[in-house]
């Protein structure tokens, strides 16, 4: 039996990640590939551009001698916030190029895939290695935005319109909405005392992971269950829109510049007054309210909590007590600021730009959802969103402190 | 020999007017047909739907008994800006909407087509041929905006590709950045007096045409020639960007918010310092100096006149002038606000929302451009925009006042 | 008995003038000298170094030799909007300044008064006197903004004080909410032709009234007495500000921006449902049924003549008509949008900056208001404003077409 | 000798803070009480109001049996951010109400005070004397901002007027500039491990400084001295502001809307090119290169630290560390984002709303500065603010990591 060399490996990987990306854009029309409908998302092509322009410009260009650019433009058009590698597109203004169309991206994939093929044929540092494997993570990340993306694109669209009715996607789409549930009075507990979290080895993490270290934890509880969409609704029906002591002042101000008062992708049932549709990747469904309540933001997770006389855990709670809790449906808002962790160091090359410089004014998140691929989920995996974003699979899980006496 | 009925001579007009859409669309790709670069620019899937619901929603539903709506959500996605006909996707969104595709906007004009073809084949009420003509002028409109909305799409892409490199358009692009001109020294002149101006019939003509009336017009000079490129140019390397005596206050705040100093779709000339690139719709190309100049909005037309020494016409002066020179190349600013002509009197039907709403803050253009639709210029005809606006085919017509005692 | 050289009655009205303005702010507080509640308005106590400043500029210091200047820095702190003077406090932050203060800017006027009255002892040059006089009706014109600004400071204030009970500035203030009216049914009637309009002379006059020339007027007749607040309400209560169909379109957009759908300065009594108060310079007061209406924009007034089947008066029209009937009251909208008159040279010294470079996107008003400095109103006067200003006391005169028949 | 009651001593230390507040405005003049030139800022006579409103609202309106308001309309006036007390003016209108004017603030402020003396001479509730105390922390923040408001409006104004020449305020100004600094290389050290933080007791805190609770703190070393003035011109001269590796995205972005490149109240010494000066409230002088640097917000001091190889600490860091350190001349820019101490509830009166609302995208920052009042400062004390706020007296203090073997 032959053993594979770790580029053979690598080469498998990449095949794998780069063929799921063009899956998941299999059922899109070339239309659906152009829209940015909000500012945080981004077209699918564009998607499928800036994740080549990856490997071209961290792996091909430096690494293989007499790689030629694709497109002298397209540094401009796919890079994404890289200070690094100089001028693009701004950020606001991905939905408005029709080119490259698709078909030129996707020739532009198979132009870097064959470079990339050849470079995995051969033999690598230990850098480039990691270098692939950073720009897999990145594609999978993407493939993850592409699924939020997509909902948004068609989910704000008014003929909302089924994503993916003849399965080409390959996604299990009624994960999206399943309501199988943990019963709702199931908590685990963490003892107080000192943990460790953090990336703890082997295999990849992002460098916003590590290092891990010690960390103290007090005696908490979190619930097994995700909240669901009939606790939410109940929260909604109990006026948690209205009350202000319910929200933060920057959320009650968020909230009086929404037309709608219930989480994204929602809208009212035209066949149940007073109800509500939930927009799916299978377009409008009856509201399932078992399932976990999701497309809600950190103000909105907030104010859930306050009214349940529950809160949002932090991200040490959390990964000291995820071994204990079923976790993956729904990216779980945390009452942790986005910061790094004692001892971290940003990298002052272009892998610095990729996580340390969003570490302020966000939120972390911590679990994975359906939209995550396989196996790029992670205990100390940590997301980081803006409070007021909501496009993503976001959830809430309640945690309660235990008192000192019990 | 057969004489034809005013529907058959409608009939084959409509059939004329609906097919070159198409034609004006065939060289895009399907993507091309999505973005919105600019608030002012529609998607041009967008045009070829809207004209579609004009006929739909002004004909097809009042006057077929038994019409069935193409799609009921259509209605809300192609209406532009009547309020007479309810709730509309906002204008600003049109370029978020991947739905309907082009395909589905184009079965939606051809269900529209077979139902006019239908009706055109019967006898028709003169209102109902009013409004088969309004319609089909209506949509002689779009097409010249559909060629100006593809050259913002194209032109602000940051590959800057030609529009129709096979000639499927059937336009005759080169007139766009023709370079031949009347002498630059030819002035036509109005005697004191008073003339006639506005529609005098027969024909069509938009009800801001009407009603035709006396009005006086003082002694003045047009000239035979457009200002040009060269003209421009040398407006710029006097420092006409940077004297704010020139300038309106408003055009000098606006031109502290631009980036470039130079008309819209100019680019400075890599091959050539201080130089500058046209973006056409043949892409960039070399600055043709006897062409006339455009894309300027109404600050750069004064500002220009200003440090000339000369003025815009007012449109009295044109309409009454316009016999004794050439014009049809570029819409010509003139310093006159868009108000009702004497007697004027707004429809209170869906028809008073085309015209009638817009008579305030915007200035009145005459003439027509290279990408006028043929046979759709008209004397009378009263264009008009907002005057920061500039990505029409505008253009400069140097007006001067003849001294009392010349 | 002595004859009075030009010079000595230019001081006589340089005293006059001056004090008045003075007058104007006695009765306010300090406090009340500083905020810019609005965009558009400005401290008083800027005004009063505003308007010392433009003699201080245009005449001590170019013809006083040895002049020195109050201060350094004054000229930053008190140029409005001249290019030609250098940079300036941005017009959003002179409420920001509480410096200098009132009794400091006072000081500033007696300074600049003491150099300007050695200057009238002696003997001008005709351009030097023509300054004056340009700086005199300068400052009558910062009188009424005077009022119409200390209006809007006390009248967004939540206390609503009133201005002046104690009668120190000497401004009839019972003349604001008078309701002396003509009778509403009387018209006066121009015939079609050629009419002259524009200064005439003798006397000052702005460069914007000049040249006077020939226009054309049709048969139409203007209304004795202005819209009421009677009829206004009557409008309102038939729904006016919920029909689109008698809005401009940028209308109804602001219209949708608005939090109350009234004019300016009205407020919901308290005493009485569905009744209004205004308030006034004399405080909150129960609306005067014929009194004519005023703090309306030019949508406004566009919408409730639509609604009534009147139309608004051009300003040539106007001007015709105007000899006929009473006028005075309000600054009345009409439909001319302010361009030059044929033969308007802007001149390219600093007075080119004050009326030729706002001709574009905004409405002429013709007319005075009450706030008007007694000698300061002309038929030929050109007052501008843009349409959806209304902090002026502006107001409605109906205009109505002569069919050609009667 | 007479023992003194809780109650008179409160009295005692009512008189004594409610004083001072007076005393800081006595410089002023009147004008100086009215501008908001920033959003965050708020006149000085409405801090005297509002401070007032506090007493009045908490404490006489529910314990005063026949206690009437001063003046009706004074909750709405001066209600800052409380949704429990109702309407209020609009925070970014307070610079717009020259009413009340400060002659009746000050009456305002002497109605509170004599029925505050009254209450406070008989005998109170537990509950009330707490919410005394309260409202007496309350005025001390206050008084705070009332200095860094008063620079934010003296030193934005062209004149930049020195605040208090005669020394009235009773403040030690030459303390805000003062250049005694500890030696740049001593550093003091934490040991791995668990630490207790928040308030202890005895004595007053806000709540948001309990729970006490135990964290965990790494091995980590504080330095003696804050970042100065030296320290960080060399970061400029070393091309701070232009080097993106630095700084967060979100600063970067911030930066780039910036006209100048420098800590607040800087600005260009015009005797010394290259040279600046700090605007203080003794007037513009000479930069002190050992004082610490003041007036830079959480991107400045993150992006200094970047470049200097250091980091900020955490606000446990700065807990555990500060009884080794001095500290009080500056708020001092943690890593911590602002969120619930563990075991933290939100208060459901209007207490709740003092600080528990504000718990998200803020930074925590720790000690205190030169205008914090006297008795004020606390180690357990929890100040927060927005990341690019910087007209507080904010600072940074150099932490760095210390290597597990050594």
């Amino acid at each position: 039996m032959a053993i594979l060399t770790p580029e053979a490996i690598l080469l498998q990987r990449y095949r794998a990640v780069r063929s799921r990306s063009l899956k998941l854009c299999a059922p899109l029309t070339a239309e659906d590939h152009v829209p940015q409908p909000l500012p945080e998302v981004s077209p699918p092509k564009w998607h499928l551009g800036h994740t080549s322009w990856y490997f071209e410009t961290l792996l091909l260009e430096p690494s293989v001698p007499g790689y030629r650019v694709h497109h002298p433009r397209y540094a401009f058009v796919f890079n994404s916030y890289y200070e690094t590698f100089g001028p693009r597109v701004a950020r606001t203004q991905r939905g408005h190029m029709s080119r490259p169309t698709v078909a030129e991206v996707l020739a532009y994939r198979a132009h870097v895939d064959a470079a990339m093929e050849q470079l995995l044929q051969g033999v690598l540092e230990p850098r480039q290695r990691e270098l692939v494997e950073l720009g897999l993570q990145h594609e999978q990340q993407h493939q993850e935005l592409l699924l939020t993306d997509i909902k948004a694109i068609l989910g704000t669209n008014p003929l909302l319109p089924a994503y993916d009715p003849d399965g080409r996607s390959g996604v299990d789409l009624s994960a999206e909405h399943d309501g199988t549930c943990p019963p709702l009075d199931e908590w685990v507990q963490a003892q107080a005392g000192t943990v460790e979290i953090g990336h703890a080895g082997p295999g990849f993490a992002f460098d916003n992971e590590s290092p891990r270290h010690t960390t103290y934890v007090g005696a908490v509880q979190l619930r097994q269950a995700l909240v669901t969409n009939a606790e939410y609704l109940a929260f909604m029906a109990d006026g948690g829109y209205t009350r202000h002591e319910l929200w933060h002042a920057e959320g009650w101000d968020w909230l009086a510049a929404q037309t709608q008062r219930a989480p994204l992708h929602w809208q009212p049932d035209p066949a149940q007054p007073g109800g509500w549709l939930h927009y799916t990747l299978q377009g409008p469904q009856t509201l399932e309210g078992t399932a976990p309540v999701t497309h809600v933001n950190y103000y909105e997770a907030f104010a859930f909590c306050q009214w349940a006389g529950w809160r949002l855990p932090t991200e040490a709670e959390w990964e000291a007590l995820a071994p204990r809790f079923g976790w993956g449906r729904r990216w779980e808002w945390t009452q942790s600021g986005y910061a790094p962790y004692p001892g971290f160091r940003r990298s002052t090359d272009a892998s610095g730009e990729y996580n340390g410089k969003f570490m302020v004014n966000q939120q972390v998140l911590r679990g994975a959802s359906f939209a995550t691929p396989p196996g790029h989920a992670r205990m100390s995996y940590r997301n980081f969103f803006h409070a007021p974003e909501r496009w993503q699979y976001t959830g809430i899980r309640p945690a309660r402190d235990v008192a000192a006496s019990s």
